[in-house]
């Protein structure tokens, strides 16, 4: 297939299909866009976490017990930093410690997020194109039930996701600029689709598709949008996804996902567990395809990844 | 003894003494001022060798192998690092990295670096006040035979004190501030001493005693000034202080030591295999103990600060 594919993706979950793609396609073939809306700074150091879970993945070492830092991660600097009264709350690892600084460094000599990234990859011999959404910044802040708002991070890791939300803004976002090769690879005539992964789909996927000119691009294209379910028999397989649709007053299904993303996708990938939403679905406009999508092992990730791109291919054959 | 010491530390010897000193004195009878010459930044971190080293020291957390970095340090932040392509240099153990993050992020929000040592120390459960000699940037520079003018780290660490030496200066030190407390204590009227450590003349101490109204505060003081050699049978025990000497054609010997300090000090303390130097020092106008003063174990180090502050007291009876 000599189509290109474009996939949004957010941490653990959306790193997962991102290896499943960049195993079965060539680099040339895929390039992966990680939301930067997580991303923050702590102890005078640039952290993206999203970024760096989809980086270490595809690398081969990320740390699969915690589902964030490396393989291998020890605690050194963070006990020591205790010793000396200060902020432990975000743990940061040893080894992860030094993506952080060496972002830094990069950045403030200078180069753009961007680049940082490739340069980054480069280093850990991560061969697909890994895009940060965008190289200004964006925040994503979580509003919650008790008036009070709070960065992502504080929301999140600080607190435990234990505030109830109520809405989210991704501040910054109406300046952001997609990151250089986002838009025209969105416009690109081999575009063959864009996968939405299976991420949190209000704070890892909605500050990606909010930037300016993102779902333009994506309209003006005759690639289709296909969202893989990150809620597979009403749970979400990580994160506060499911929390999160229920505080928001949404049923926490699939399908809930499903008519949250409708205008701006063409397709929807269901787990087998939820084939009884298939039609309410397709009642949105949306083409489906049903398969396995819960992925414990590296073989789920490249079937799952497998499947998607015959949906896309199917898709293709339609409609020619 | 109610009389208070100041004392003068560069790193691994001036800190034995200082602890040696700590051990026999009550807090209050004593204060150590550590050179911040050696201070430079580093992957977006101030680091600051001499005053880690007196700190570690003092809170018996210091890395007894290495004479650097913490007790346990290990080193999965460097070889992280390292992957990346990111500067490694500069050996920043795990542990030790907290330190250096923690003063930084402290030094960003607006505290000086006396007070950030201060609450470092105190989170460590040093009593004893540390004072870096200066909250103003001092940079060393080294300059070489070749014409080549380094930073001091760069000198020392990077390039192992490989250079020839020709001079060395001290970028900003016209314009420095000694730190709070620190002139105040050389004016106490209650000062009993100041005690250089064995420390380099070059490179640790003669940054502190070229403040801005340093010597004139000694000079004007009743208190003697007393620097202990740091070169013990034509041998410096750590560090490059006789490749320096050497290389600055000056006799690699406690009595080069002396004479370099003469116009500045009023005692020397003489090593007693040095002891036929005795007479050639004394003629310096300089008042000459002669004892052990190579440091192995704690005793040592309580033994010869013991015989320093009986030099001190012998010092002040005669005067009276």
């Amino acid at each position: 297939m000599a189509s290109r594919i474009v996939a949004i993706s957010g941490g653990v979950g959306g790193a997962k299909l991102s290896l499943g793609l960049a195993r079965v396609l060539d680099p040339d073939q895929l390039a992966i866009v990680a939301n930067t809306g997580d991303d923050f700074d702590h102890l005078g150091l640039r952290i993206c976490p999203d970024l760096d879970t989809v980086m270490y993945t595809l690398a081969d070492v990320n740390n699969k017990e915690l589902g964030w830092g490396q393989v291998g991660e020890t605690w050194q600097f963070l006990d020591a930093l205790e010793k000396l009264g200060g902020e432990t709350w975000f743990r940061l690892g040893d080894r992860d410690l030094a993506t952080h600084i060496q972002r830094t460094t990069l950045l403030r000599s200078g180069q753009r997020l961007s680049a940082v990234t490739a340069s980054l990859c480069a280093q850990l011999g991560v061969e697909v194109p890994l895009l940060p959404m965008t190289d200004d910044d964006v925040r994503t802040m979580v509003f919650t039930q008790s008036g009070e708002t709070l960065s992502f991070q504080h929301y999140f890791v600080r607190d435990r996701c234990a505030p109830r939300v109520s809405g989210f803004e991704f501040a910054g976002i109406e300046t952001a600029a997609p990151a250089p090769g986002f838009i025209s690879r969105l416009t690109d005539i081999e575009l063959g689709a864009v996968i939405i992964c299976p991420s949190n789909p209000f704070v890892s996927v909605d500050p990606v598709l909010a930037l300016p000119g993102v779902l333009e691009a994506m309209q003006n294209s005759s690639a289709p949008v296909i969202a893989v379910s990150p809620i597979i028999g009403g749970e979400a397989i990580k994160g506060p996804a499911a929390k999160m649709m229920a505080e928001l007053g949404m049923p926490i299904t699939a399908a809930g996902v499903a008519e949250h993303y409708a205008d701006r996708i063409d397709g929807f990938v269901l787990d087998h567990r939820d084939v009884q939403m298939q039609s309410q679905i397709e009642a949105l406009g949306l083409k489906v395809l049903v398969t396995e999508t819960l992925m414990r092992s590296l073989e789920d990730r490249e079937a799952l990844a497998k499947a998607v791109l015959g949906f896309v291919e199917g898709w293709r054959t339609r409609q020619v």
